[in-house]
């Protein structure tokens, strides 16, 4: 039996627990000041060639994204996504709940497109009566998407370069960050701090236990955060319990890279060889094509209990009387062992 | 060198850790709905004898505290609690982020005085613009409070009459819980539930890295905790990180009882070890007069050197020219080792 | 020249005017209690033929929808709406900043579609992951809609019904209210009364100087009001000010119906008039097919600086190269003199 | 008969009223930019000698506290008043609502001393866990205050310099600033208007139906306050409603002096010659001593029947078992022969 229900369903990376171990004994600072969490952002820096970079570490993605997009913007400002961004569906509300409308656009297989965007925002600014609308200030997307699909650096370049032209920051939900790099062509730390003005590297589906990572990579963030985070109740006194996790992904391993880029790999290793099996092997459709560990497919109805004898895996939508979509998600946690047991009952 | 600056610059206790490192490799649901979550709320149960008790895990106390005064107060109540409580002081205002008022009275030893709730009470219900003014909707206290003292039971029943006589609940923020059961002479968890509407039991300052259990004890939480949670970011999607915890910490040691209560009793009765030695043996004398883990003195400030090369603390207030009030804190951490050297370095 | 750009630029309809007239030496309670307030509760209750009916005032119309919408719906909830509506678009996010999502379904000629409504709800409690979402706590529809549009009895009877079955109110914004009622072939006050659990007269836009009338037909309004209305600094002290107008407004005249009525039926009546010499006498199309006093027509560029002579007027929206749809507004001020005069020169 | 209960139980002053009259067939525009008030704001800025002031015009009082707090509050500040401020007790919370904490400071006669403000910041700036605090954005009081007690200008110099050296911005509650004006020895317009960052000028109770004029008298309002204040509900569409009326207050009489000046004026001299009554003729002890249009008196309990034949009035507080506090409220609607009238009839 494997288990593809998704990548939050684990304990933490094994070196991430070895680090606890090592360093429960020291005494440090709290509220964000003590040394793993000053170490971990020093990696953080190095790791996306960022050496102004402002770190903060907060426990959950909910409240990294609500917490972060309020201290961002005006009060009178909004945030704009695609209408399958996070924030917009299953956040249950915690954007709006600190004063800020969601502004969706329609997405394109869980994308923000940039022409869609320069529209809205060209209507928005050539409108009389925009005073009395929700400005626009910051554009949302998440790497990878919700869909498991991606940006391309071109694509990423675009938005950018619109959200230049207009002023507006651009922030990059990287709650599964490890294995959009992993997957991406053309994407590494140091073009997404280039590219972002603000983003997160997702750790409670990439290998933690808890914990997010904020990335300010210009150094720009808005002033009083200590205070700001706290006020949101995202202020951790016993701050090591995230800044230790993080100090463990990000040291570099002996191949000189750091743990988080490798877990992603392996993830998004398993996946395409669980598609090789799923679509030559078994002649199942993609039901979204996506490049990372979060795998769609179109199942006959009638393969959902043989499927389920060997898989834990989640339904997705329906497609027809017939067939329904499935999710599979790979993560850190899923090993090769499995993967290849999978298939060898599956074609058997 | 012992360090006595707070309770939460530690790791976790030994057996959360180690019970991490047990369950690392299974499996869970998310969002609460994990195993060590769900067994966690049944020892909480037990420990409380409170068979109805609904448990939620928040990761901090600032979060727990806005989170469920939010949840319980109506739109147009506030909460009412005394001056110094932590609501009040050092929150950074998260509870009217949320949109509700703290109603300060005046505080005696860091307690609200029952006598004033009452007078308070009767002088808000009898005020015929009381529709024009902030309703009351629940009262907050500290147990033990952050002056480190403890309502007797007969305050707290009081002030339990009182909140029924007036149909406010009552609130009990137990972020020191541990050390508060361990140094009252007749509060334990089972007649706490029963004064209290809510309470919550404190991880992050009682041994776990993170996490706080809060507690419903008559099964009483509004509608759609969930959502509600989830909206104030307060929601852990690995829940398991606080679940795994608080079942270390409430499973049975032993001698039959949770570990919670024995690190309680640990660190206070190292505390009065420090009294004695402080106040018999080098003749200061008690800034307040604190029966838990916090314990604060007067120090000629010609003793502050010498003191600092043995203990590292905090200085609290000037007290007069010459004499500052510190604070000394030990905690589930602080040994009797430590306290033993530092007696024996102090009087040599 | 005759003015057409909106309903809100005249003073107040001179029975209001004369009405404070009346009653400016006498002296009067506040805050609601005043006797003008009181009458014209009164009045509205027996126009409506809803005697339980609870009835509050306030000054402004966004300012009345954020304040009800937040007053009837839980902290986790949010109002389903259609896309054009005014709380979606032109109110500078006041509903999120009370910490509510405007849930927006595609809109038909600027109206909710029930079946849409059903699907979008059905989808909703269909999707495990609901409590994540942000549940629909109210449905709002505008009569008449931002385009000028009415729904049928039978359209309102379909949302009326769906949202019985879900256990969701029906909020109906009436900003323009006098001109929709006049308009409809087959809804009334008394009917309106049955069918909208809240709805609101409006009097900005109808003939006052300021305020709305928000009517609880089922007298079901949340508790504490008036602490909930100046929570939102929405109560007025002087709250005669908006009663005056209701009562003057909800006097009968001596045909015995309510001024507010006939000046509806007298704009409305005018918009017809409009709209027969733009489509038969100038053979301009109709933009959105209106039967109330909001009109949109598509006129010819080339024709834009003729009419600009005779008429004050705004555009709407680019409908190709050559052609604009504008929008033309008559209102409780316009008279009959000033449409004939109007075509007169434009037919001339 | 005289009617002392409040200062908004009357109608408008008849100049106000007569206004209404001249301009109600002129067409304007709306939001702010109709003439009356662009003409209003200019009259105004010259009144105060402030050519660079803005104005703005909100419906009431309450509103006007928490739309013109929260807009120049930074998320992460709060307001610092004396615990008598209207904003701390009687206006429903509408500050907190916003996210925003209130800081009380004991009051002295109903004024925050400048000794107190200057201690309580220089704490909070020396204090080492100010980021976990709620950070001083401004500095509110009124003039006159609750208590009817006026701040002399060299308490205001005080405050003012204090506020300077903080950089913290002061805004002063003018809800019944006629009043003030009238009665203070040394304070003017455009002495405040250089003392003062924001205030407004009260016109509920003074004179209005509704409605309050907030200044900026330097000119630095933030950004976009247009859609800040609709995103409170606070923006009147058609905004002439109290452009008019501040039009017909601010424009100058014979004498040169706007209306609103000479109001104010005719009150208090009232006021005095009631205190000279009560005092001299009766026999009474002030409870406060006021110079403005609120007196409040120490009346034996045994006469309230008598005075009660003759004036209506509001008791204020108990004083002893024999004695009630009362408040008395002149207004710009009371006249000389009802005092005289009153004069006669309890000297008889």
């Amino acid at each position: 039996m494997i288990h593809l229900e998704s990548d939050y369903n684990n304990g933490a990376h094994p070196a991430v627990l070895r680090h606890f171990l090592d360093t429960n004994d020291e005494r440090s600072q709290s509220y964000g000041d003590d040394r793993y969490s000053e170490h971990a952002r020093q990696l953080i820096r190095e790791a996306c060639q960022a050496p102004n970079a402002q770190v903060y570490f907060l426990a959950g993605g909910t409240q990294t994204n609500a917490t972060i997009i309020d201290c961002v913007l005006q009060p009178f400002e909004g945030v704009v996504c695609c209408d399958t961004a996070h924030i917009n569906v299953h956040e249950a509300g915690a954007v709006e709940f600190t004063g800020h409308k969601v502004i969706a656009l329609p997405h394109h297989d869980g994308k923000l497109r940039n022409s869609d965007l320069r529209q809205w925002l060209q209507g928005f600014f050539a409108d009389e009566t925009a005073e009395h609308m929700v400005r626009p200030g910051m554009v949302y997307i998440t790497f990878p998407t919700e869909l498991g699909t991606l940006y391309t650096a071109d694509e990423l370049r675009a938005l950018h370069a619109t959200c230049r032209e207009y002023e507006i920051p651009l922030y990059v939900d990287g709650a599964r960050l490890a294995y959009g790099l992993a997957a991406s062509m053309d994407i590494d730390l140091p073009l997404l701090s280039r590219l972002a003005d603000i983003f997160y590297i997702g750790g409670t589906k990439c290998g933690t236990l808890c914990g997010e990572a904020v990335v300010f990579p210009n150094g720009n963030a808005p002033s009083h955060m200590l205070s700001r985070i706290k006020r949101h109740g995202a202020l951790l006194a016993k701050s090591r319990v995230v800044g230790v996790q993080f100090e463990a992904l990000f040291s570099p391993a002996p191949d000189g890279e750091p743990l988080y880029l490798s877990l992603g790999r392996s993830a998004v290793s398993l996946a395409m060889h669980l598609r090789h099996l799923f679509v030559d092997g078994l002649g199942y459709k993609p039901y979204i094509d996506s490049p990372t560990n979060q795998q769609f497919y179109v199942i006959p109805n009638d393969d959902l209990p043989r499927l389920r004898q060997f898989i834990g895996f989640e339904p997705w939508a329906p497609v027809d009387a017939t067939h329904t979509a499935c999710r599979f998600v790979t993560s850190w946690a899923t090993t090769s062992d499995e993967v290849d047991s999978l298939e060898r009952s599956l074609l058997s």
